[in-house]
């Protein structure tokens, strides 16, 4: 194990109809919010009225800023942070799932430092105020709900950065699972397929030495994800399913599954942030196509951890470690499989990747992040064998 | 999954060294300190003088509070409320286990609400205030560390009564595994059996329905301290085996175990306060007195999540799950023995157990809990089989 500190201050208040509580969880944190959401899923439900007139009764002003898509976008968020430095906003309401929630974050930090929101990403400014964030999440996924991350993409560099800082937790985060049963199944799946990520990407790239507290931890998690979406996948209304995997999805990356592992890398998700800002498609289906290839690619220097993972993760037991390891591989490709996620870009419909285009933008971003195995012919390897 | 709030505001700075830095985070939680502590071993360890010079070359004034004996009393905390009120104290500087940041949570209760220690106990107060407090932990087991509890005993009624609240949680706590390596091996154990019984008491008695994540944490916490222990045993300067028991112990009791279990109870600890209380051994060694026998009395009852504990911690499969249910409680029972932990009141030295007393304090406790399952019988005969 290593050192580590561990700080998450987010209040959670989850429960079914606890959505029901915005307007009394917001009247603590100030007077005038930013209404932070989406495409028109929110007014569909019927949330949107419900958050209005809460909003109204508790005498919290309010100024709209609806339209975000997934994948949020440096242009609409620096047309949110005008909205706030022209409105006299204290802090944000960011009603959503992680691009929105995280949309809401480079507001709620540009604003209070009155600096653009892009120099975060360059680390050209490190973060260090951001108005209070009240979050409610309606799509479980990205675990921004429990964690000071966020992912903005930049279309006209088509760069899609993330990062991380300790002035970015919501303050309270609401979860409600009943938003959740009207999520279609889909994307339900890709989100069960990022969720399993976040997990495994810090459980195969540590240096943490013995880390099995926090092994068994992501474990457990994974196996959790796995059993909550086979019960949605048979009823999308089955309220344990829905609850589980919302806590999953906040409990897989709230700083737990990383605390006292060390330095840990996502490689995964380094390669699959240049495919959904190139192409129009889910992060969860772009981490189902490059996971098991990428796998494949690490099959010698991770052998022990994949076969382990094979084992208390799919139950699988082999005689040679490295065939154990590599049905683990196949355990987790019939997992996307059967749950519907894509195995191969022509699976997702993308017929022509372009792969000098992602291997440039993928090289581009692990640079920041400084990790030296990424080199030209190892990554575009890895989108070539995903076709 | 039932509803539940999830706010640890705890900050853990957890490192080997982690302790050089407890001036470091005073400074920021006020000018005077009362320094809270138990016997001597931190003057032994050097502890103590290494503090008092970090205080000093940070400015931070103090007025000390040691003695703390295991089992903190209702009468030295009242001592330290006073100290807190005559010397003008902003905030509490607790070093040591469980008992000693359990006494400065209830002197930062008492004293920043001007009533007496007891009536919160009594239930006769709500907490809504408290001092800041800052724990360095050195001794890992009853997660104080990062929870809102704390147990006070009155020697005047021999009751040793806990409660949680939210003004209680530690602003920051210092896990310095290097503070570990010297504690005995004796008490290591008992530290051992009071973590898996923290894990195993909202495990085994909740009604939340599907609660497979909080089930499959539980069983990775319980098979790491086990772990770790076998670790420590075998060598005490183990330092990823100390870091791990650390942290496990954090893990074990900091809310997220019961996080969307509903109500649960604590039978088992409900059992011991009193034996803790009247004889003078630890309360993990009563513990692993009552523990097995609690578990036989309730087989019928808890048939099946005593096959699933014996399956998923022990590796337990028979054929029929009574059969299973009871190998689980056997596998417990060795645990507790090849590790060193007393099976029986005997074992721990005391020869002639006040059953009838032990049944009446015990009565006493768990009505304020609201417990019904237990009655005289029910509880005397628990303790007339653990003799």
């Amino acid at each position: 194990m290593k050192d580590f500190i561990f700080h998450n201050p987010t209040k959670i208040v989850f429960g079914e109809n606890s959505s029901d509580k915005i307007g009394f969880f917001a009247k603590n944190m100030g007077k005038k919010a930013l209404l932070v959401y989406g495409q028109n899923s929110i007014k569909k439900s019927g949330l949107y009225d419900k958050v209005i007139a809460d909003l109204k009764a508790n005498d919290i002003g309010f100024v709209e800023h609806g339209g975000i898509k997934s994948n949020p976008t440096l242009t609409h968020a620096r047309e949110g942070v005008l909205k706030v430095q022209e409105n006299n906003i204290d802090f944000i309401i960011a009603i959503g799932g992680g691009s929105v929630i995280d949309e809401g974050k480079a507001i709620a930090a540009s604003a209070a430092m009155g600096v653009d929101v892009w120099s975060f990403f360059t680390q050209e400014v490190a973060i260090d105020k951001a108005l209070p964030i009240l979050a409610v999440l309606t799509m479980p996924a990205t675990g921004t709900e429990m964690n000071g991350n966020m992912v903005i993409t930049n279309t006209e560099t088509s760069d899609k950065f993330g990062l991380g800082n300790s002035c970015l937790y919501p303050q309270v985060s609401i979860l409600d699972p009943i938003l959740t049963h009207s999520i279609p199944l889909k994307t339900t799946v890709h989100s069960a397929v990022d969720v399993v990520s976040h997990l495994t990407e810090s459980y195969f790239n540590n240096a943490g030495g013995w880390t099995i507290l926090q092994e068994r931890y992501v474990e457990g998690m994974v196996k959790t994800v796995i059993d909550a979406t086979s019960r949605i996948l048979q009823n999308s209304q089955d309220s344990d399913a829905r609850s589980t995997f919302m806590w999953a999805a906040t409990m897989g990356w709230n700083g737990l599954n990383v605390a006292g592992i060390g330095a840990f890398s996502m490689p995964c998700h380094t390669l699959e942030h240049p495919v959904s800002a190139l192409y129009d498609i889910s992060h969860g289906a772009g981490l189902s196509i490059l996971t098991p290839q990428w796998m494949m690619m690490e099959l010698e220097n991770k052998e022990a951890k994949f076969a382990r993972f094979a084992y208390e993760v799919f139950g699988v037991s082999l005689p040679s470690q490295k065939e154990q390891a590599i049905a683990g591989v196949e355990a987790l490709k019939s997992w996307y499989k059967e749950i519907g996620a894509p195995l191969t870009f022509a699976d997702a419909g993308i017929l022509n990747p372009d792969v000098a285009k992602l291997t440039e933008l993928t090289l581009k971003a692990s640079k920041l992040k400084n990790m030296k195995e990424f080199n030209d012919s190892y990554v575009s390897k890895i989108f070539s064998t995903s076709i």
